[in-house]
């Protein structure tokens, strides 16, 4: 019989129908994003093609905007939100709109053409999570952005429109509700017990230990008790740490390192895994920033949401999470320089 | 520039980006669910194929489990949930679950292979509508239910797994959280002003203007002022009635001529238009049924959610609904019977 469980921090709930997996199911889409890299805005020596350098780690002696770099960020050149104080506002009783004010980066995961953040080297990853890292220190110290939001959308099904991995950042003058049902919900948790929801959340994972992919010294990795989509992933840090901006180099090279052992678990089920990777830190004026902890959540894209989901906000999840840490403890292989 | 707007009948936020859209496009998927008339279950003479019958409209002299069906409902071989009282409920503090209780049925629309609702007859879609309101009557009767969400999932993209076309209806014990927010909503409403909220809320789209595609005696067509995707569109009535049990015949009929009509005029935009229509109707024991009123959301799935949906619960939406508006107006036809 299928279940249906709660979300500790969001208020979501979830119905765990693994015998709905039985389904005929249609094949897999083999359409994928042009891979043609003749297509490349993102490749190296093709730095005219995107708007100007933010930010890049860089060989020494190279310069902005000129090739030479390992990660580059850039403005989207299709922002979902802008900087700046033009647009419009509305406040009727029923209809309220603000201007879509804001900030929105592109994270070029690497120089060459490749489409996936798994095949790229330990160092690579590592430096895409200290560009991670650096966009959010410098927003934080900015202080334009309430909150800002590192994803990224790998495939078609998962929503991207380039194949050339890369990172996305949303910086904007509110915090999304998600994050802020998040952050309620550890306030709300440690007001009531005195000490931090992720703590007694990771003891409690690791006692029923079901849903435990990985533990290591720093990080627990485990598929979520009220997962959304099959296979969804977190990454969470066993240190109580609120902002990923404050992370030491040590505990971020671990983060990235689980991330693309992880990926790499992931693709041996399906070797085009479409995902999306979010990373969730403190909105930068949380009142009690202490109550949150930093985390990352792997959303693997491989089934659809349905009228259910849509019309009922509640999510019908054919894999049951303790099925997936299996096979995903199962795949973990060594992680390979 | 973009704007952010919030929902007024649930919390949510939805950025409104058209100029997002001008990104470079992947091609749009070509695979669709197999179209082969030999695999078809839901078809005519293979009554035995399905659980047995809980409904049908059938002509004189046919009997249950045989031909002779126009409209035919059966228990979903692969349900989310289930009736009975088997299954686990754990109640810590922080991991909450109940057992996954419920009826899911299918409700195959037409007898014959067909893959689109928008190329049935107007009498054949009306059978359709009297079947959603026979059952949602049936399940109010039993008492087992508090909800019953009627759903339809169209291609492959809108998370259907066969082609043949037909609708879902899921009755939960609870009720989904979306609902339970429209419901909330609509009685805060009423409580600080004295009238339905959707009474004001049709006042106020038909005096914008912008967001109308079609107004008759009985219903409003629209393009919702917060649309999460591209297209996405309402088919609100006039009459203000809580539960879609009640609604007359003629109304009845209306709504289900002014469906067709909306997916006909959206299928010249694309033709193999995958979408998600949704019928909200009031939970059996809402304490002030008066507040809320009965509606069908149609959702077109032609667009993809990303890291930023999925990681901060906002959805970055490319078509503006006055646009969406717009174009559906123009395309909007007569009726053919």
């Amino acid at each position: 019989m299928s279940e249906l469980r709660r979300d500790p921090l969001v208020d979501r709930w979830v119905i765990i129908a693994p015998e709905r997996a039985d389904r005929p199911q249609p094949q897999t889409s083999t359409v994928e994003l042009p891979l043609s890299e003749a297509d490349d805005p993102f490749a190296e020596g093709r730095e005219s093609e995107t708007p100007g350098e933010l930010f890049a780690l860089r060989d020494v002696g190279t310069f902005p905007d000129q090739p030479g770099w390992r990660v580059r960020v850039v403005p989207n050149k299709y922002p979902a939100v802008r900087s700046g104080k033009t647009g419009t506002a509305r406040s009727d009783t029923l209809f309220t709109s603000l201007p879509g004010q804001g900030q929105h980066e592109v994270l070029i995961e690497c120089p060459h053409f490749e489409t996936c953040l798994s095949r790229l080297s330990i160092d690579q990853v590592r430096d895409v999570f200290l560009a991670y890292r650096e966009r959010l220190r410098f927003h934080r110290q900015q202080q334009q952005c309430a909150h800002v939001l590192i994803f990224k959308n790998k495939g078609r099904a998962a929503g991207a429109t380039l194949p050339h991995t890369h990172s996305q950042l949303i910086g904007t003058p509110w915090v999304t509700s998600l994050v802020q049902q998040e952050v309620e919900a550890s306030q709300a948790y440690w007001q009531r017990h005195g000490r931090p929801l992720w703590t007694d959340l990771l003891e409690q994972e690791m006692s029923d230990g079901q849903r435990i992919v990985q533990v290591t010294d720093r990080f627990v990795v485990l598929c979520p008790y009220a997962s959304r989509l099959p296979f969804e992933t977190r990454i969470v840090p066993r240190e109580h740490r609120a902002c990923f901006g404050d992370v030491e180099d040590a505990t971020l090279h671990e983060a990235a390192d689980l991330l693309r052992a992880c990926l790499i678990s992931m693709t041996k089920f399906h070797a085009t895994l479409p995902y999306n990777l979010i990373l969730h830190t403190v909105p930068f004026r949380a009142t009690h920033p202490e109550v949150y902890r930093w985390h990352l959540e792997i959303l693997p894209r491989i089934g659809q949401t349905a009228g259910f989901e849509w019309g009922g906000g509640c999510y019908i999840n054919t894999v049951a999470p303790e099925t997936a840490a299996t096979s995903l403890k199962a795949a973990w292989g060594p992680s390979v320089r």
